[in-house]
């Protein structure tokens, strides 16, 4: 089945990379939400959270501290930045590739969505 | 220093736990956003998502997985839920012991804050 997110993992599809390594891509959101927001995927397809293995808590760990080297290299590590995962239709997860949100460079707002 | 989250991990304050294993604690917030809204803290005190260090990386996976299990025991494992960290002032971060927030049983928004 056809997944845009492992189409940019796998370099098919063009996206301003932001951050690689050999378990995690990060890449600016099209349609961005803040000045600051980039998308951190792993290169697995894991289509959402709750279909992490607990076997897999190491690569779901590197995922979410990827966000912290991201944040560094954008400048955010001072100001701050909110991290956020949707999983299922509630929360509107729109592409069934598991991926972080890192939102930044204005004030964020309470609740979250 | 006075942690409120230490206290609740150490069982010195009061909280409504809805998970814990030997890394994690996770409790109702107080000032729920959501009709679901459950804070998932690591026992050990890290003050931001980005004191997080490379070496604790399965211990911050696990803490995200913890948040599949509670939305099992709280029947949002269909609907779905969404995961927020605030690291830092423009996310609005109010404690400085590391959380998730977990949100569920309504449709939520765009953007997240």
């Amino acid at each position: 089945m056809k997944c845009i997110f492992c189409d940019i993992v796998a370099g098919k599809m063009p996206a301003r990379t932001v951050y690689e390594d050999d378990q995690v891509v990060a890449f600016h959101d099209i349609n961005p939400q803040a000045p600051t927001h980039v998308l951190i995927v792993p290169r697995a397809h894991i289509p959402r959270l709750q279909d992490a293995a607990e076997e897999q808590a190491t690569l779901i760990g590197r995922l979410l501290l990827a966000a912290n080297r991201v944040a560094e290299r954008l400048g955010l590590d001072r100001s701050g930045y909110r991290v956020v995962i949707n999983n299922g239709p509630d929360a509107l997860q729109t592409v069934y590739h598991l991926h972080l949100h890192l939102l930044g460079g204005r004030r964020m707002s309470w609740p979250p969505g």
